[in-house]
């Protein structure tokens, strides 16, 4: 197993501009752990409840996906409700039941906790800390995400947390309400002075900034006519970074640049239907035209 | 003389998180002839009033413009107050005073006459189409900007005049509102639907996008750590585009592409102190370094 992710698995409500979904799995284990799929083998860290469609579980494993360390406890599934229909850019969280969340208790496997790169997506710090403490050793590389609500309720652990991570990904709204600081270089100077070595800025429709220990990279968003539902692209982008870099085995500068490119391919395709729809039925040709298609994108010669 | 422009040139007062400037030398032509002046001989066509100094005549002249055609009428020269103290992105106009402005009526030379390259700075769309009609004959290129008030005010004009230009540089929220329409690769079909073969996209801190009738371009802004006055970026990026176009002569996919970093270049450096105070001071080098500075932030390796 080259990536180990830890996060939620959810049956989400969802409204966009574009219609509706009732109950679509979700969770940012899911949208992970799919979409990185592609690159790495993946195993996933979560729980849900007696209520878990068993094709649900069956599409993780057909894309190769160990679900082993997903377990099943009594209760229902985590459940999130939202919508984007005033911002397609911002979701309206209107209810979120945590279910069988309430008492997870990650427990890994020699194989889980042998990975050597680990994602930690969205889930409560305290629980992100957890799983990292119980790895059989430091891995090669250690990414997580988190957000508002965390640096809310939880800063102290999450500061923890990010001091020992190697890369923190995190929204632009969300670099700025950690640092307190409105600009962005400075925001991001402020994370690396926590610990990282390297910190992803996710801009949404505006694309994303990279800051590492000596240089800065950007990339726009690709443009996406219609966006059917935003959820699950920041996790899809964390999959094809982590994904890119577990599958060449490297996290240094020209890697990190890259793999931000695969992160922004992956989340490009996450919001051009709802849930994992589009995600779950990629080629590595459609993966591959598309990151081609932002290397045209952003393709210009020197002054003349 | 390569590009001529017609806009605005104002004595500003401007306030900004940075600090206050009462009267500082403004509009959208004086932003755009300094910044291209370092690209190519441009002419500009404006009013001033009586009040406007000469130093301000000579520092534009010292930089090679030709101000032959910034006639002085009796009044007071344009006045504009703005403030951007809750939003560095986005300019509040406090007050404005046409002025000598009322009355302006554009007349060209010969030389004015006969430019290959026009800019229609952000002004009237009625005085800028007069000035298209003014030329000689049909420039070999056109490109125009506009603002909300003349798409609130002046649409017919702006229509017509939209129509008869190669390229449109435009902010994202203007191009919705003048389309209506939402996403962004819409909005732009829509304007090239106008008659463009061309539309640029600002998008301020978030950089540009760049649609062309078959390929599409985007970049990033450069990360400025304190942006201490916004004012003019727009007009100093169509200068870095236009001066660009001009200086290579050529305006195919290929040079649109590095024209459009060479604006996000010039923009750059615009925010960087109070109005004209970093614009008006470049080296060759100082551009060149900085244009280099936007290789490097946005290059990346192929998927491996």
């Amino acid at each position: 197993m080259k990536i180990l992710v830890v996060g939620s698995v959810a049956y989400d409500a969802v409204e966009t501009p574009a219609g509706k979904r009732d109950s679509q799995l979700g969770g940012s284990a899911s949208y992970f752990s799919t979409a990185a799929s592609y690159f790495a083998d993946v195993g996933l860290i979560g729980v849900v409840g007696d209520d878990f469609d068993p094709a649900d579980r069956a599409m993780l494993d057909d894309l190769g996906i160990d679900t082993s360390g997903l377990i099943e406890a009594e209760g229902k599934t985590f459940r999130w409700v939202g919508t984007y229909t005033d911002d397609i850019n911002t979701a309206v969280t209107l209810d979120t039941q945590l279910n069988v969340f309430a008492e997870f208790e990650p427990a890994l496997s020699n194989e889980h906790a042998s990975a050597p790169y680990l994602f930690l997506a969205n889930i409560d710090p305290n629980l992100q800390l957890k799983v990292l403490g119980s790895m059989n050793s430091r891995p090669k590389m250690v990414a997580c995400d988190t957000m508002n609500l965390w640096i809310d309720i939880a800063r102290p652990a999450l500061v923890d947390l990010v001091g020992r991570v190697d890369t923190l990904l995190i929204n632009e709204g969300e670099a700025k309400q950690l640092t307190g600081l409105e600009h962005l270089p400075d925001a991001a100077k402020a994370i690396t002075d926590m610990g990282p070595s390297s910190v992803v800025i996710k801009r949404g429709e505006y694309g994303v900034a990279l800051f590492g220990p000596d240089f800065s990279f950007a990339a726009p968003a690709y443009p996406i006519s219609r966006v059917i539902d935003p959820t699950g692209a920041g996790d899809s982008f964390a999959a094809g970074f982590m994904g890119y870099i577990a599958s060449v085995d490297r996290f240094d500068e020209e890697a990190l640049r890259t793999a931000a490119v695969a992160g922004s391919t992956m989340a490009s395709f996450a919001v051009e239907d709802f849930g994992l729809d589009r995600t779950r039925t990629l080629t590595q040709s459609d993966i591959k035209t598309r990151f081609d298609a932002f290397v045209d994108l952003t393709r210009f010669n020197p002054l003349s």
